[in-house]
Parts: C-alpha cells; structure tokens; sequence
C-alpha cells in the first residue's frame, strides 16, 4: 500500500489523500482567518500561586475552553473549511475515536456536511456518544491497525470523503497553529511557549508561529515519558515509528507523525519528558489553583515546568492548555488508588 | 451569655459584637465601593449545552474564580475593611474551618492586620493548612460549640480581636451581595437569581441587592436536602434551630442565621432542595460542559434547576457558582463508589 519506508501505516492513510509539503506561516494566517467565525478565541489564564511554585510567569492558553473541549476543533475546523464545495458535499472521514473525531464532527456539522468516523470496538464509550451526538456516522471495526485502515479507506471509496488525519494533515496542523498565533498577538513577549506533545500537529503549528511571530521565543514539547518517541526522535535525529505507548495521557498516545517531526527539526524545537506521576501531581496543582478541569493530557506541560525549574527560572512562559475531556470516572480511581 | 432566644450559640458571638440590625442596599453599595481593590470582578459563564438540558438560559456568577476560590472572600473583605483604625489594629477573630476562615485570613492580610481562627482538632488539614498559608494564627480547640465558643471569646478577651461570624454579621451579608450586584449591572433582566443556601450570607445578601436593582427578579436558595433547616423555617414561620445536617455540600452545613431568616422572609425568598445524589450529577454535568471545577455546594443550585424544570423553563436565570474549593480526594472516593 505504501512504499514511503518512515511512514507509519497511519501516515500513509494520509498521505495518500492530503495536500502534499509542509504547512508555512501564510497557511496559519490564512486558518486563522477562515476558522473564526466558528471557533471560540480562548482566553489567557494566570494563577500567582502556580507561578510562586513554579518559579516563572505562566500564561495559560484556555484552550480546554474551546468548543468540544479541545484545540483539536481548530485544525479540524480548518480541514473542513479547506476543501471546496464540490469535495465538501461528500464529507469527510477521519479514524479517531478521541478528541479529533469529536472535534471533525463538530466541525463537520458546522459547514452541514456529512462526517463518518472510524471507531474500534473497544472505544470509550462516553467518547464514542460524543461523536454521535455531534452528529457524525459511527462506523465500528475490530481494534487493529489494519482494520482501521481498511474500513477509512472503504469509506473513502464508497462515499468520496476527504481523509483528515488528527495530526498529519497540513490542513490540521495550520490550524492548531493558530492557537499559538493569538496566544503571541494577545500578550506577547513571551521567551518560551510549551505544548503537550502526541503526533505534533499542536506543536508544530506553535513552532511555525512562533518562528514567524516571535523567532526569539523557544518552543518545546512535553511528552509523556511514557510515550517518548518524539523526544527520542528529535535525539536520533531519526523518527520513531514503533513504540506502544504506556501514558495516563489519553491525547497524547499517537507517534509523532512524519511531517511534525521535519518541522520540529527544522525550529529546533525541544522535547521534555514527565512521567505520569509529576502529570497527576501537575493536574492537581491546576485544578486546585486555576479551577479549571484540564486532562491529564494538557497537565503533562506542567509537569515538565516544575521538574525542570532551572530551564524556566524567571521567565514568561506560555502554556497551550490543549483539551479539558476528562474521563472523571478513570481520574476518580486513579485519585482513589493514590489517596488510599 | 445570651438571652435572646431564637439565637443559636454561634449566633450569639456574633450578636455580642457585631453592628446591630439588617444591612441595606446602601451597606452593599458601600461594600463594592470598599472591596472593589481587592476582590476580583469575576466573569460570567454561559453553557449553550446547559441551556439545552435545563431548558432555560444560564448565567454563571463565577465566584470559584474568586480570590481563595469563593465568594466568601468579598463578606469577609468587607468586614476587615469596614473596621475603623484602631479596632482594625488588634485584628479580627472568627471560627470557621472552612472557608470563612480562609476568606477572613487573606482578607486581614489585604489589610496587613492579624487574624486568629479557632479550628477543631478534628478539622480537615488541607483546610487548616489553607488558612495558615494565608498568614491567620490557629487556635485549636475541642470540636465541641461550648470549646468553640470559649475560646473565641477568650481570644476577644485577650487580643481585642472582632469577631467576624461567616454569616450572621452584617458587613458579611452585604460584602456577599455584591456579588448580584455585579451580576446585575453586567448582564440586566434575569427573572431568577438563584444561590445555594447555607447560613443565608449570600442568599440574604442576594436577595436585598436584587429588590433595590431589578424588583421583578425572583430570588431562590438551593438547599441540600440534608440540611433542610432554611427550607422548613421558611415553611414554618419560624427558625428552625437544632438540625445535624447530613449532606456531602461541606459550605452549605451551617444553620440559617436569625438576620438571614429575617431578610429571605422580608424578599419573599423560596428555598428549594436536592439531593445529594441529584447535586453529584450536577456537579458532573458542570464540570464536563464548563470544564470549571466547582464544588458541591454550588452545584446544588444547577440541581434546583434541573430538578424544577417547570418552574424556569425559557427564563433567564442567574446563578452564583459559589465556590470551588473542591476536596478531591473526598469526592474520588465517591465517584469511584458510584461507578463499580
């Protein structure tokens, strides 16, 4: 099916479909222009108890607050309104079961056009029902690879939908940038910006914008240790493309995608790891300080501030609080085990 | 150490020092103006998914993004800063483990002014802990009304100290109703107010800012049902005084107070109840559609709502989110009991 040897099977569903080249700059500008009549433009949070405890000034980029929950609404916002209107009438389709299948139907939904997602037997089943209630066509298949790819590309032949990759697609990466892009216009200045790290679409559309906004401003990732294939890509200088994640962090499961990872080597963008602990911990301390129920997911960017103080010390951070879908039954027992 | 009858024993510390007689508009006024420099003007939330399940339009007071996470901090700050000089200097004194004594602590060091807070031995420590943080000096006692009560009033005794009761004193009740008073100015018309109801600092609050601002808003508590004592007052005519409140709203356990009382019979206040179990979901609901973690003893109010949709269906209703200064340990154990 593929013959690019450093594409995933993943990659491959789509880079059979997607606009070729890496997102640049004008194509942020451009996201952001065309998503804003749909997205909600987040605001900056502050906690001076988090920034006594952390030793920097944070600024919190709400994006938990976003519609559906998550950044993920503006990349899949941005596919959707991408694609002319003869391709749009058939919809799109896209395999995930979490924040980017709700965010592609919501999306969806927002230009009336159809949605069909791939979802594995297995899947949360509250996830699932928001994706349904949304609006899109659930589509189950057994819990592989394959059959995932299978059932896309079934679906793609049979309905003519437009593939949206969660992270791949440049579509998709332009408008995660944009989040970046009103975090620097609205309080600029900033000598670091840090994202959760999972397949890169979050944090390259940051290091795109950073680079043309604020070339002075460092980008870095935070990655679960747990899923460290993008900090042990950028350290290769070779992707990884085989790990089996092991995170509390829901979001940030994927690999690291081939594009994300050329356009993290290209901005020099730097990886933290946290382990899952120092992200419970993290995501306490936000709960606690800012009362904003942020999942483990967006915590994780925490966590690496306050384990790596000394990088940070004095500076002015901002931080993408990338979604808020917290599955409360799950973080409940976590809590539970720890406190017992 | 007190004759008048229908004061409970805490009732009666407060009545011993306490300015006497029923705040007005004009004490609420003239609070705003005193605290406006060191509270924060907190946002107004809306959820358009709330508004669809409740079937009426919601607008959330966000007093858990108040300073120490509740809208104590304005009753409290109100107190402090009414004191004239030389009272001020001694200090002020109260014996609330909760938030009152953390709302009064930060508040006496807006105004650099020592504070003293009796705490039972058996008290919650993060709570203590909360309240050192913010400078008070602690005061244990035996967790009984009789241990309470003498050492406070050993305290006023050798300090000098004000006693500032949670909600009973005046400068309190009119520092908590100007929170409506903001929510009215910002965003006019609400045919309902609602506020959970413990004490009646901001409910009776409430309801005298709503008379003098907008007369045909309908001002409502939200009482836990196990700990129904405003609920039965209102029904009787008469305060209940004696009742062991049995109800997971850990701000809403105390007893109505005898100016409360008199100020919701005075506005024609209802009391309406939910259950624990109905407040939990509410709480959920909340924390999923606003990803804002607030505590059980603001979610009481939305589960009023859903619980009589009938009676605010299509309104406009406003809702102070009272607090969110969520016991999390506590609550994981309940939702982890509730899930298996």
């Amino acid at each position: 099916m593929n013959t690019a040897p450093d594409l995933t099977p993943a990659d491959s569903l789509a880079a059979a479909s997607m606009p070729s080249g890496l997102p640049g700059f004008e194509d942020i500008l451009a996201a952001a222009a065309r998503i804003a009549p749909h997205v909600h433009h987040t605001p900056v949070l502050h906690s001076q108890s988090l920034d006594v405890l952390a030793g920097c000034e944070l600024h919190f980029k709400a994006e938990h607050l976003q519609r559906m929950g998550a950044f993920k609404f503006r990349g899949a916002c941005n596919a959707v309104w991408s694609l002319p209107d003869a391709t749009a009438g058939r919809g799109v389709v896209t395999h995930s079961s979490g924040n980017h299948g709700a965010a592609l139907a919501l999306a969806a939904r927002t230009r009336g056009i159809p949605c069909h997602v791939v979802v594995p037997e297995n899947a949360v089943a509250a996830k699932v029902a928001a994706i349904r209630d949304f609006g899109a066509s659930l589509h189950y298949c057994a819990p592989t690879i394959a059959a995932r790819e299978s059932a896309c590309a079934r679906l793609q032949r049979e309905t003519g939908a437009e593939l949206v990759h969660p992270y791949t697609d440049p579509r998709v990466i332009a408008g995660q940038g944009t989040a970046a892009l009103e975090l620097l216009g609205n309080d600029g200045g900033f000598d670091v910006l840090i994202t959760p790290l999972g397949g890169g679409g979050l944090l390259g559309g940051t290091a795109i914008t950073a680079a043309a906004v604020s070339p002075k401003t460092r980008v870095f990732g935070a990655e679960p240790a747990g899923a460290a294939d993008g900090f042990q890509s950028l350290q290769r200088g070779e992707r990884v493309s085989e790990l089996v994640p092991d995170t509390i962090c829901d979001g940030l499961r994927g690999l690291l995608g081939a594009p994300n990872f050329a356009i993290l080597r290209q901005h020099n963008v730097e990886v933290l790891l946290a382990d899952d602990t120092a992200t419970l911990q993290a995501m306490r301390l936000l709960w606690q300080r800012t009362k904003q129920l942020v999942e483990p997911s967006s915590a994780v960017a925490v966590a690496v501030v306050l384990a790596h103080r000394e990088r940070f010390a004095g500076q002015r951070v901002g931080i993408v609080l990338s979604g808020g879908n917290v599955d409360i039954d799950m973080l409940a027992s976590l809590f539970a085990a720890g406190a017992s």
